[in-house]
């Protein structure tokens, strides 16, 4: 059928809504959304329908019924993901809901078909609880290859994710969390070589312990940072420095007070900085003032990582800080999350992967880590739009789901 | 990406897969399924990044919070509907559950697309009860412009279908009740012209008073059918008909007792036939003997709509049966939901309609029946695959919602 009527009905209302931001492309770019669904086998007669449709679906799905595994063959499940969110931390927004949240995950969703060829498709609900979030992400699990978690409250995203991964069979990935945390490792991989640091010896401050603070920090700490010598990863939040004295914590802030901060150091953010090797901002600007990080070691690695404004310019850096990486594409090193869920959820849904485990993200960093042949200060991790990127990453996280053996095997 | 690596990993594994089913060509045409997700606002570089992503959908994703209506501008939600499902009564196949009716709900986002430039998207859950399936469908709201429930037993689907739309703002159509309703209400009309009976004095039996058959005894009584002069609609499911000794009955067909069945008859399908001028049979093959039929009244109708086998075949009608339509495509007459739900669904997205109401219901169906302008016992409506149908059924539906007050205002 023609889109006429369709277009005449809405073209001045939509012309009306889009009025007061008609000097930002952004909007005329989002009408009428970013996505669509095609079919690949059309039915153009009854003989297609009879196929396609009744009476031939009818012995798919009985076949099915008899034998679960083959629906993993003849539907789309297995290279579609749902993009679920409740838009309660959507982008520096906040708790914004479901449907304005809706633009961002179409957003990811298109970022999932162009740079992996993943049929993903935006769930935004109305889900303000974590039981709610959980009933629904297993509930929908049967359509999908795979679930990745977007934009969710901390410590509400932590306990989602593991309790859904904990009870389905399909991978599961908070991409605020573990996006970052696999590109935060790559780049810091390939800065303390060129600064010459064992990674393990590190110190590392971590300012910000929301939902990407959290997952970087046990990604690193899996990765051996801070265990050696006089390394160590100390957490800071708004409050100050997680210590031994700060009472009852969420498990996901506590990880810092039993896995890090081995002096039981205390203070602000000023004081998590101090003799410090690398800085990992995830906080916002404004917490952070640049002469700080002249008490940082020398050689020192700053990951101002606040989007859209760094903690730290990259011009107010002082002379001990030898690499800079923030979330910006205006800036070098860009912590990107696009090099990594792409490429992760490739690797997973080609082995039809039954979970996502440390190991894979580690892969999945120590591949991006190993796309940049020769590290320069201006170059630790990949462009955005290298070719090759997601390949690279989906070979690693393939290989390493086969050799922990969480595949389908059938 | 390529998707080299995608085919490779898979083709082995996905060939024997379907190895079994090698005769049947409607396996082969379901690999990989029958839907993908496709972006509209490609990303080629860092400039329409910044646009479909961020920063750009920040501020997109900011306007919408402030001002929700935007949503429909700026989202793809305006033409988004789910097909939702627990697979719970799939076609004839029963509880096959979720993932068993994937491939019939992918089927149908591919009728969608097709027949009415819909954006559907298969949206199977783990949800075997009325709460589950409520909880779900009020969750995925925000993301859809409408629902399409599709393959849930009864009497769940009722209750589920009710709640819902009581409590949403976006129209809920079960399919398996309304476009059936819609496809038989615009035959009888057709065929009640033809053989010169008065709708509202047909006397009716409805054998199978499942999801379908409550929708159809709703809708034609909406109509006006059965009541006038020595008019009746009578029910009649596995235990015979239903009368005022049935003891108690779920509301859907309490509703035969009450609106229905004047004189209390009481037996079996016989029974129920017996007088009857219109016979629409919604149950399955062997339920009633072709000889029956002649106890039907002279010019008699005859809907035999259980799929894919009739309850009785066209030529085993008696010589009283004037009119014949059935569930099948390689007969006349088809009783096929495609004439109706994408239509329906086309007209209430173009208005952005915030319920499904029972007059857009009545609508369709008369624009349906009217696309005939000269009914004949072989041509009492449409078939699928002509031109236009969806365009008028949607023009009817979209005027009625107008009428009726029931749409988005922005």
């Amino acid at each position: 059928m023609s889109t006429t009527n369709h277009d005449r009905h809405h073209r001045a209302h939509d012309d009306r809504a889009l009025a007061p931001f008609v000097d930002d492309p952004a909007f005329e770019l989002h009408r009428g959304g970013k996505i669509v669904v095609e079919p690949t086998a059309p039915i153009d007669g009854p003989d297609d329908l009879a196929l396609a449709y009744t009476p031939g679906v009818g012995r798919v799905s009985q076949a099915v019924a008899d034998d679960p595994p083959l629906g993993w063959t003849v539907t789309g499940r297995a290279n579609a993901v749902a993009v679920l969110s409740n838009g309660s931390a959507v982008l520096g927004l906040g708790d914004i809901g479901p449907e304005a949240a809706m633009p961002v995950m179409e957003g990811k969703a298109v970022l999932f078909k162009q740079f992996g060829d993943v049929a993903a498709y935006p769930v935004c609900v109305d889900a303000p609880t974590v039981d709610e979030m959980v009933a629904i992400g297993k509930a929908i699990a049967p359509s999908f290859g795979g679930i990745n978690l977007e934009d969710i409250k901390a410590p509400h995203c932590f306990d989602i994710e593991r309790r859904l991964q904990d009870e389905l069979d399909i991978p599961v990935f908070h991409d605020d969390q573990h996006g970052t945390a696999i590109v935060a490792l790559a780049a810091l991989t390939n800065a303390a070589k060129l600064v010459d640091k064992p990674v393990d010896e590190l110190r590392v401050a971590i300012v910000g312990t929301g939902a990407a603070g959290v997952a970087v920090a046990e990604l690193l700490y899996d990765a051996g940072a801070g265990q050696a010598g006089t390394g160590d990863i100390i957490g800071c939040d708004s409050r100050g420095i997680l210590h031994r004295g700060r009472g009852p914590l969420h498990p996901s802030k506590q990880w810092f007070v039993e896995q890090g901060n081995a002096d039981d150091r205390r203070g602000g953010a000023r004081e998590a900085i101090k003799g410090a090797d690398v800085l990992l901002g995830l906080s916002g600007p404004g917490i952070i003032d640049p002469t700080w990080l002249a008490d940082m070691k020398d050689d020192a690695i700053v990951f101002a990582m606040a989007n859209p404004t760094p903690e730290v310019m990259p011009h107010e850096m002082p002379a001990n800080v030898a690499i800079v990486a923030t979330g910006r594409s205006d800036f070098p090193n860009q912590i990107n999350n696009v090099l990594a869920f792409p490429g992760v959820f490739r690797g997973m849904l080609d082995v039809r992967a039954t979970r996502c485990t440390i190991e894979m993200k580690r892969a999945a960093a120590d591949a991006l880590a190993a796309l940049v042949a020769q590290p320069t200060p201006e170059r630790i991790i990949p462009g955005a739009f290298e070719p090759g990127v997601a390949d690279a990453v989906a070979d690693a996280v393939r290989t390493c789901a086969v050799a922990q053996g969480f595949v389908r095997d059938r």
